[in-house]
């Protein structure tokens, strides 16, 4: 089991496809029968992350229509492996002519050739974020099982873009405050400036990085496994395997390090029900690697998009050094469109771990 | 293959043990075999992360004798499962006994409890750091072998305690450096008041966090997996399972969101041999999930020490409220005893895919 | 990791599809770079399995031609996830509207019932043999790997249908010999005895089984692993997985119960090339569950086609007692399409086993 | 997740140990909390396979007395792993100093010496048969939570030792018939005849085979995975993972390929519970890999032991030919000291299924 494009115990996916292939897809295997989901609802989710968006991604007009080749029928799954897929349309491989030959920084252009041999140098082959589209689909499911099923919520926004940071309150906000905007960042006044910075830099031929946050809210307690397969560990893996991720955090993160613990650690007490609760957060929704239901919420750190217009130093295939300037059609920040990427990734962990607990402890 | 005490996935390792049953272990299961291992050079690293090893660390004074019971045949591995184990020696139970019924704030009683249906509360059970001597011996092992066989080393130390923190040249430091004082700090004026910090908390009965800084060096170019299993998601993941651990960082990190493409890419370049290097290393080591053959370098962040002797409020497992004042011996801060796990850690990760790689590509 | 669609563990298949969902195929992953495959050479093994290919198959003609979606450019594999798939053509459910409640005797319809609570009852769903396809196609890819890489074969023939046997060297047996008649035994008269039984149960409304013999020629010593992985352990689980084997044997099997150690034991001696031989090979090639050089040979039971035009007792989904006469257009005997399959199914567990050997011993 | 020395997904077992090592043992993940076991539960299962026991197994007088080491506290399994572990305390490697350089026949020496570059030539260490004590131990915690909590039972019997076949009413044997001679075989006219070929072959310095019958009874419907790991598939492999095993079928196997489709398929209707059921039994109690709630039947062929007295010609690792003469204390046949281990193999395979079942459709 060590393929690398498989990801999931229970609820598992095995994504396959590059940029300029036939079509990028995604097998879901462990599916629980007899959820109700429609091409639409899942359709819904891709145009989220799907390029030509908005005035601040990348002008590529891709659809990204998925199609539905088993698993389901009459509009319900059936415990089958879920087959979704999106033909890739607009190829415009010519674009990419010129990057045959030369190792573009920042990108895995120079490993995949000396991992492999050999690479599908067009669009960036396997590397691409078109792979995400895959993942998307899947987690649309998986986020429809918990919210109808469970009761339990996977939101992400976006919480700052270069060095603009934002102020939201995560208690509060809602999946249609993120969606109120073009970067996805429920604090507007912020997310004018973001939208501001984006656009500077992209005009400059330039890109910039930035933070989400993710949200889970209603995760029952005892979700996640005690030592290796930690419910934030698991979080964690998955988020650092979306392109372009540099960093991932969980409840007090970084900054919780310079605290005492007396500080640190969140009291216990009962909740007017008599439901056992914390007084704060800093874990973040998790103690021990188990889910304390509280709601989990974490950051996850995006690097500048790697293809910018500026000229860069290289070198080639053959061993030469060269000047990098690109063309093509790419987005300034990749964050906007991240934001349903990493609430896939988020409900395919939870999903994984509701069906591992059920299992063992079910 | 959903054992969540088991990791890595050719060469792999599967804990077992509480804090205060028989034992602790680890069984490895695909070692390469011919590779000369002794029981002392395990016990060595064991001795890094044992506690009541300097003034600064809990005075529980546990030897942590390592046991070997298969694998190794007149000293070398013969390719099956290696198994080490430490028996519990210094079950000092009664200790535990006020918390029997009482769930410690920042620690997985509460949790465990509702997961289960039951905890072993001597201690934490299998909650407990004693998990990670079973990481430790199996990673000193790896560690052997990619120093020995491949020329790879790992290594680990304390960049930051509390809001304390360090100037270290990452490309020079040593093993020795960080050997060279109780807190493996090598910036040793720093080191003077990270020691200073570690001992008024504890004095105050409180505890305090920090950020432990990880590099692998000599890495060669290709090894992790393009899409979920990308080498610095298995490192996240192998770092964040570490009990403490709230944060994990490749490279630039959180700090790179902040600056511009053309700033965060590392140009590659030709060095004096004809290698294809890269002028900078925000990067860390990672291109497109997989190794570009500059020295890996990350930052795990570790939250204070849930356990301390100051009062704190919670419920018991009999939904009362209470006041907890624990008593008992404690880490003030676990960064110093962290290191060796870290390294562990890092080992079985760079191993594992390793030996992956080579199936596939070798 | 326990999809129950995949299988292996390093060069791992992943298959979906329905028999009338909208196509049928595989994922496979970990297939090492740089092998030149041809759409062509693929479908070659797939017309060897396809309905419709001979008089004593089922007259429905599909054509099962395969698409090949990700993982190979210009004609050679890159190393990333290889999707191929057939589209479903010749869909008359409505040859099965009248199977919808009925569950028939010996399929899966009552168990995919009870299990998941609804199934897809057209042609048999995720139960159909379409799912085959898959297999074969990704056995394919195996299959050239291994032969042209490492010079191992892969062949497999009809020994007996219903009661009537044969008699072949399978020393000396060629895939040409396999493939010189409808019914895929080498024997050639009793291969014209076994077309004449076909013919007279497919006339009679009804079916017959038989068995297959498999053969793996020049498989180094060594592959397989030696507890639960034994090779022939995964060979009989690759093997009884296919529809209707209700047996597995290696070697001597249940007939060399019989025998005493002293015959049954294979002694060693060196040939004349100095290699270590065994006089006989009643361990069927591999000894402590690794291969020993010897060819390794098998025999597999297939049962008698469920689907027959007799009349049946049976009940309905709705609890009710009835009568079932199938219509449609069914195999009276699977075993020369089973061929192919039980040839791609071995080729996958071989490969498998060589990169897991390459990576722990290479 | 390629390690060869563990079994089952959900109940997950890893061995580890050599025959004269330090011990042998077992981990198991993932067992559900909350059920009770001692270890004299567990040693009652060893000491059926234990040596020593009758006149007619191995004369060695091993004890393989187990100690529980984690996962279990005041007496009840805790969710976490148990580890399982007998000391290897009968350890005359001296008996075996004359097979340090000579491959014996039918047994693993050649082969894990190619695979490995070297091996434990004491007692065949890995490749011994004291493996099974770890199955064994774990099989027991699996056969409780099976009887008590689901009312499934697993028995297996002798049913043929040599050409001795025998006659039993599968549908009434009772493991206290099993139990009530040394052979096992619950016919005891021809128990006393196995008993008395096994006696003639031991004295003659050679051994002899059988087959095994396996029962699995109240086994629910649905458990079973469709297509690689259907319910037989997953059965197969583990017996075949048994040492000596060289066959395995489910239902009438072999047998079952000269029968007509009419006559095997088992006709469905409702007995007087209104359940449904099938008239007879040819399927073996699974359907399309699914159980069918009839009882699951097979047979497991066991090849005559290879450890014998009598003089056989082999090679030495120096490529030299020589005779080997055995000496040594060994079973002149393994099997009823076997049953035990098929029955614990089958228990791990039923119980893992259900918990996966229980996953996706519970």
């Amino acid at each position: 089991m060590t393929a690398g494009s498989s990801f999931g115990q229970l609820f598992r996916i095995s994504t396959f496809g590059e940029s300029h292939g036939g079509a990028v897809g995604v097998v879901i295997d462990g599916c629980p029968p007899g959820l109700p989901i429609t091409v639409a609802e899942i359709q819904k989710e891709l145009d989220r992350r799907r390029p030509g968006q908005s005035s601040i991604t990348t002008p590529r007009n891709e659809q990204d229509q998925i199609h539905l080749f088993s698993g389901v029928m009459d509009g319900i799954t059936t415990g089958t492996p879920i087959m979704l897929m999106a033909y890739n349309r607009d190829q415009k491989s010519d674009d990419y002519n010129n990057l045959k030959a030369v190792f573009r920084p920042g990108h895995a252009d120079y490993t995949f050739q000396q991992k492999y041999g050999a690479r599908d140098w067009r669009g960036g082959g396997r590397s691409s974020a078109r792979e995400t589209i895959g993942r998307v689909a899947a987690g649309a499911i998986a986020k429809k099982y918990l919210k109808e099923k469970l009761g339990i919520e996977c939101l992400c926004y976006v919480e700052q873009v270069g060095a603009i940071g934002s102020s939201i309150d995560a208690d509060t906000v809602t999946a249609e405050q993120v969606e109120s905007n073009i970067v996805r960042c429920p604090d507007t006044a912020q997310a004018a400036e973001m939208i501001c910075l984006i656009e500077t830099v992209r005009d400059e031929g330039d890109s910039v990085g930035g933070v989400l946050k993710g949200l889970i809210r209603h995760v029952p307690v005892g979700l996640g496994e005690p030592v290796f397969d930690k419910l934030h560990a698991d979080l964690g893996k998955a988020m650092l395997s979306i392109n372009a991720v540099k960093g991932f955090e969980i409840g007090s993160g970084f900054a919780g390090v310079a605290l005492r613990g007396s500080a640190h650690n969140d009291a216990f007490y009962h909740d007017e029900t008599g439901r056992v609760r914390t007084r704060t957060n800093h874990a973040g929704g998790v103690l021990g690697g188990l889910s304390s239901g509280e709601t989990i919420h974490f950051r996850v750190a995006f690097k500048p998009t790697s293809t910018i217009r500026k000229a860069q130093e290289t070198v080639t295939q053959d061993n030469e050094a060269t000047i990098l300037e690109a063309t093509g059609r790419h987005d300034p920040c990749v964050l906007p469109r991240a934001v349903p990427i990493v609430e896939a990734m988020a409900a395919l962990v939870i999903l994984d771990h509701y069906l591992r607990n059920k299992a063992q402890n079910g």
